[in-house]
Parts: C-alpha cells; sequence; structure tokens
C-alpha cells in the first residue's frame, strides 16, 4: 500500500513541535484551595484561572449543584429537542437573557460549540464572515464549517475590517469580534465595529467569554459596557466557565435569532444537554455575579495594582484593563523558561506560545481574580521582575 | 445596502420549516422520577431518554458529584493545557483506557467536539474521509472541519466504502462509523470494516455513543463484544452522558493518537475543562457500569420483549438488538401525530424527522433502559399499537 497512515503522520507532527520547543505538556493539578493549586507535590499560587469573580469554588454553587443533582440527576441524557430540556435550563436561560438585556438566550454545553452553532447556522456556503486576526480559535472554526469566506482584519483595526466588507458589497456578511480578546486582554472597538455593521448592512457578533460577570454595569458585560443593544449588536455569545465558575456557554439575542438556532444549530441540536445541575450552580452564579459588586471593585483594585506594580518594576504590559495581564516576553523557550523559574518561585502562570499567539510575541498570561489577595499580586510582581530581568 | 439580512433569512428558512412541518419544539420538562417525567403538567412515561443503564439518577453518581465539587469547586476554570486538567480528569482518564483495552485517553467536553477534534488534528486538507451515510452529524461536520475529501457510503455497505477507498488509492484516509446507529440502533459491520482499513492502509475510527456500557464484556463496547483491539481500530470515540448519565467524552487509542490530540486538537486544546466533579461522577458510573451487569441483563430481557411484543402487534422494527429500537412510521406528519397521540396516551416518545433522518423515513425512536420495568414495556406496546393502527 503507498497510502501513508494517518497516526504516523500525526506522530511526525508532534516530533516537530518538539524540536521547535513548542510541545506542549499536560499538567496534573493534584488539589485546589482557593486561588493555591498543588502540581508535582508542589503549591503554588495560580494566576492562570478565568475564576475571575472566584465563584468557581463558591459553597452555594456547590451546594447548588449538590441540590439540583438530588431532584434532577447527573445527566441529561437526552438533546434539549428530545426531552433533555429542563426547567433548570429554561430558568437558566431567562436569567441570562435578562441580565444581558436580551429578548432571548440559548444554552450550549461550551463556548466552542455556541460559536460553532452559531456560524453554521446563521452563515451559508459563500457568505462573507469578517473577524479580528486575534479572534479565538472556535470563531475561526465556526466560519470554516459554515463554508463561508473569512477575512480578517488587523487586531482592533475597523478601517480595515470595513475594507475586508467592502469586498464583497453584496454578499450577507457577518462581522464577529472577541469582546475582551483572550490572550491579550483588551476590549475590541465595540461602538466602531457596531457602527461600521449598521452602515454596512452586516451583523455583528460578540463573543463576551471574557467580558461577561467582569465588565458593564452588574457585570452584564462589554456590549452592556458600551451601551450595545441587541440591535446595534444582535448576536452575543458568552461562556459560563470564565467569571461564572462553571462551564458551558449561551449565546443571547433577538428571538428570531435564538428561535433559528434551535431549528439550525447543529451543535445545539445534536449533542447532549448541559447537565441540569450545571445550570443550577450558574444561576446562583449570575445572582452572585450581579450582586456582590465588590467582587468586581476588588478585582478593579488588583489590577490597578498589577499595571502600576508591573510599570514600576519595568514589565512589558499589554494595554489591558481586564483580569487578562499578559507580560510579553517575546521568543518562545524565553516565556517557557519563565514560567518553569516563576514555578520554581511558587507561582503558576502559563507560558502561551505559538500558534496560540503570533510568532515572536510569546508570553506569560497572568490572570486575576478577586479571590486574590494584594499580598499575592505584590509577591508575584516581585517575582515577574527576578525572573524576567 | 442591497446586502441581505442574515437575520432576516434565518427567519425565513424557519418559516419555510414551518410551512413544511418540520419545525422543532424547544419542550421543558419540569420534574424527572425515575424513567418519568412531567411536562406542561402532566406525568408522561418517558422512553427517550439515552441513560441506558439508568445511571444518571443513581445516588452514587449524585454523591461523588457533590463530594467533588466540595474539594474542587464547580468549573475547571481553565483548558486543560492551562491549568484546568485536575487529578479527576486524570483519574478517569486511566479508568476509560482500562475499561476499553486502551494504552490512553483523552477526555472532552462533549461527543461532539471529540468527533471534531478527532478528525481536524488527524485528517489534513485534501485526505479521504470516509463515512457511513447515517453517520452521527458531528463526524460530517468534523471531516468538513478538517478540509477533508467527505465521501458517504451507504448504510452499513463495506464494499461500496472500498469503492470509496479506492477513488484515492494513494491519500492519507480514514474510515469513520457510528459503532451503534443512533436513529436506528443497529450495529456496524466493525469486523468488515476493520478488515478492510487494515487492507487498504486507511485508518479506523468508531463513535461508540451508544455501545460504551451497553455492548460487550462488561460493557466495554461493540468494538470489545467485536474483539477488535486497538491494533485493528486504533481510534475510539465514546461518550459519558449516554450509558454512563453524565455528560462529556473520550478519545482512546495508541499513546501517539492522545499525544497527537493533546497538541493539535482545536476543540481540546481552546475550550475550558470539563468540571472535575463531572469526571468523578463518571468515574463512578464506569464501575457500577462493568460491575452490575444485572443492568445489561434487565435490560436486554426488555430489549427482547419489546421486540417480540412489537412483532405480534405487527409494528414494523428496525433491525436492532440494542437498546434503541425505531418504531418506522415513514411520513413525517404521521410520526408527529403519533408522537402526540401517545403523549395523549402518557408516553414522551420523540418523533424524529428529516432532516435527522432521510427523508420518507421518519420513526418514533424508542430508547429502553434498565431502569425501566416490564410493565411500562407493556404498556408501552399496547399504546404504539393503538396509535398506529
Ligand atoms: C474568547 C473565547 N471564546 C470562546 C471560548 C470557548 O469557550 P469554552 O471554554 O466554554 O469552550 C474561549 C475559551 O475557552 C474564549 O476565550
Ligand atoms: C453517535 C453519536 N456521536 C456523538 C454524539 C455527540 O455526543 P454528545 O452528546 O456528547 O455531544 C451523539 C449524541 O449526541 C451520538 O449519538
Amino acid at each position: 500500500m503507498s497510502r501513508p497512515d494517518l497516526l504516523a503522520r500525526l506522530a511526525a507532527a508532534q516530533a516537530d513541535r518538539a524540536q521547535a520547543a513548542l510541545l506542549r505538556r499536560l499538567r496534573t493539578v493534584d488539589a485546589v484551595d482557593g486561588t493555591d493549586i498543588v502540581v508535582a507535590g508542589r503549591r503554588l499560587t495560580g494566576f492562570a484561572s478565568n475564576d475571575y469573580l472566584g465563584l468557581a469554588g463558591h459553597p452555594e454553587l456547590v451546594e447548588a449543584l449538590a441540590t439540583a443533582a438530588r431532584r434532577w440527576g447527573v445527566g441529561a441524557g437526552a438533546a434539549h429537542l428530545l426531552g433533555g430540556h429542563r426547567e433548570e435550563h429554561a430558568a437558566l436561560e431567562e436569567a441570562l437573557a435578562r441580565w444581558t438585556g436580551r429578548a432571548r438566550a440559548l444554552l450550549f454545553s461550551t463556548g466552542y460549540m455556541a460559536n460553532l452553532g452559531v456560524l453554521q447556522a446563521v452563515l451559508a456556503r459563500g457568505d462573507l464572515c469578517v473577524q479580528d486576526k486575534l479572534n479565538h480559535a472556535c470563531l475561526i472554526d465556526g466560519a470554516h464549517l459554515a463554508g463561508a469566506v473569512l477575512r480578517r482584519y488587523p487586531h482592533a483595526d475597523v478601517a480595515a475590517a470595513q475594507r475586508q466588507l467592502d469586498t464583497a458589497p453584496a454578499a450577507p456578511a457577518l462581522v464577529a469580534s472577541d469582546g475582551v480578546f483572550s490572550m491579550d486582554g483588551d476590549v475590541a472597538p465595540l461602538p466602531a465595529l457596531a457602527d461600521l455593521c449598521r452602515t454596512h448592512g452586516a451583523s455583528l457578533m460578540i463573543d463576551d467569554a471574557h467580558g461577561l460577570g467582569v465588565l458593564g454595569p452588574e457585570g452584564a458585560g462589554s456590549l452592556a459596557e458600551a451601551g450595545l443593544d441587541e440591535a446595534a449588536a444582535p448576536i452575543l455569545m458568552a461562556t459560563l466557565g470564565k467569571a461564572l465558575g462553571v462551564a458551558g456557554a449561551f449565546v443571547a439575542g433577538p428571538a428570531a435569532l435564538i428561535e433559528g438556532l434551535v431549528q439550525f444549530a447543529r451543535p445545539h441540536v445534536y449533542t447532549t444537554a448541559m447537565p441540569p445541575a450545571l445550570a443550577a450552580a450558574t444561576r446562583v452564579a449570575v445572582r452572585l455575579a450581579r450582586e456582590e459588586s465588590w467582587r468586581r471593585q476588588h478585582l478593579a483594585a488588583l489590577i490597578a495594582q498589577f499595571r502600576l506594580g508591573a510599570a514600576q518594576r519595568g514589565l512589558a504590559l499589554a494595554a489591558s484593563r481586564t483580569p487578562i495581564q499578559p507580560v510579553l516576553v517575546g521568543a518562545s523557550d524565553a516565556a517557557l523558561a519563565a514560567a518553569q523559574a516563576l514555578e520554581a518561585a511558587g507561582f503558576f502562570v502559563p507560558a502561551i506560545r505559538p500558534p496560540t499567539v503570533p510568532a515572536g510575541s510569546a508570553r506569560l498570561r497572568v490572570t486575576l481574580s478577586a479571590a486574590h489577595r494584594q499580598s499575592d499580586v505584590e509577591r508575584l510582581l516581585d517575582a515577574l521582575a527576578r525572573v524576567l530581568r
């Protein structure tokens, strides 16, 4: 047989990555205690989690999960359309729609599936999909899955986005952007994107995975902060596994959008509904995120403290006002070495390397949480300064 | 602007579907009690869940979930590679590898993502992907996402699969099939597919979402039943949200496959790890599924009872020996009317219509569970006979 073997090719690709010192390593966390984690027998202060409000371990979430599981069982047992849609899902969808100021919301099991589902349901083959170059992987994959013509613009460059729209002035078009960029922490130019879409007949989709809970009044997200309602930004996606501390995602928007997703979004139709107990825990998280504004205040103070301290120490910060505070290093091996040195000093901060970020822009991705103390941040700053000197 | 509006087009597509009486309706389940569910204020005996072993509501799973959430919190807070991989995940991966007789296993948050992840990591643009026409939606989507050349063969027709492989005798090739077909319940011709792959230099991938827990020694699945080890069938995917009663999925196979997925499967790399508490509950489910063989025995008895009773009543059964026992109706409106009549008689059995199944093959998808009693099945048979007369 002359046919090349697929698994041998996969192994070769992995060897190439190892050669380039870009291999990923799966580390196992053996215990969790607040923001501390135990890895390889050592207790580290974690600055890697997206649990920005410190809700993942909140006893009220844990008890809501347990109580709901006793009532509903663990798994939903079926897809939403085949009997898997429980009152817990419906109640959470209502709470999320109310919070984000949208007519309706629809749950997905992950943000990855929500983005795929929207793009695959809304876009047809040959439609135009204009995206920021730094958008999350699943927005890119969604455009590919839809068979859309994907055109990417330089990060946050709305004039360039306009030029991409102008390449096909009669094609149905969607502009999609992260609200807060996952590896950079900056906020998209939302009002300008909304204007662009309005004047150019395109629909706007915002992935607010890292904005919900963190930005805007009551943490309603980056669109709420920018005052963009569902007329201006009809497609809002956000996740439940970051600031809300659980797992899953939702899409919120006009009723026609949601009803269309129910009919046509294959990653909603052809998959098991998320466990209702996770929906119950998330509903508690939404309430706490809305009500306990001290979490956002404390987080804002930590962000300010980190940025001031980093500037004083001459660290290379990004233009971010969110809990995602990357420290730019540049070379992949240097970023990896810095992460290892930080680990030796008692901190868990992942090195982010290509292809996750563009070549030459490897970084330490520091994330802050309302569960951190000022002293944690101070210790981290000192360690960063030592390690990156 | 001459650009068509995407959301208006989506609404029009939905109106078309309504016109064709193919609209999907999201029904909310208000309570669950064993196999009974409450919908729209009425208590119905459910024959729709994929909880084949009756584990979803098992108190040991529920307590494992609660205990683990107290220890680990609810959400994992990060992707597996960025600190989200907990000891609970690692322990479950080991248990799944051991059960299925594979070297290693890797968790995904859903079966949808697992299939996308495998196909996208293993296949390159232009590779050949040969699939059964009745494969699950996410295997199809995975081939599209990978940019592979997708060639589908008539259901279970291995000679036709061979002809598809022969269309590109030098191309890297994957043959992918459901182990148990989700809407038909029949088992794929696994030994013949394995032979075909061996003689034609292709890799075999089996999606055993509906076989794991149900078929084979200790419920190890359709491949174990057929005696096909990882040399014969290197890529095994199965889900945790069906017979295991939880949610999520895994891929099992040779270490090189799993290591390649860790590096290259975007739906594993770029997504939040599943909640560790779900992994803990699943580990209990794996133990119960292996040990409590009475569940499979009772299920087999119910399947035999259902098939005998259906034959006696002249119902149109499919060639299935699994808990998926579709009753073929044909026309979509007739299937929907039958489902509604069953509901009026106190049963929840979903009508499955195109495009989920081929045109003209609408059906009632009856699924049986070890949690059903013989009397439930007898009552259902009588109702089916009345409704479909
Ligand atoms: C911007 C963005 N969108 C989507 C996702 C995917 O969400 P999920 O982790 O729920 O799959 C992530 C992170 O994982 C993200 O950072
Ligand atoms: C054959 C098959 N594969 C994959 C899936 C997807 O798995 P999940 O529900 O975990 O997304 C399903 C059902 O949903 C299925 O029936």
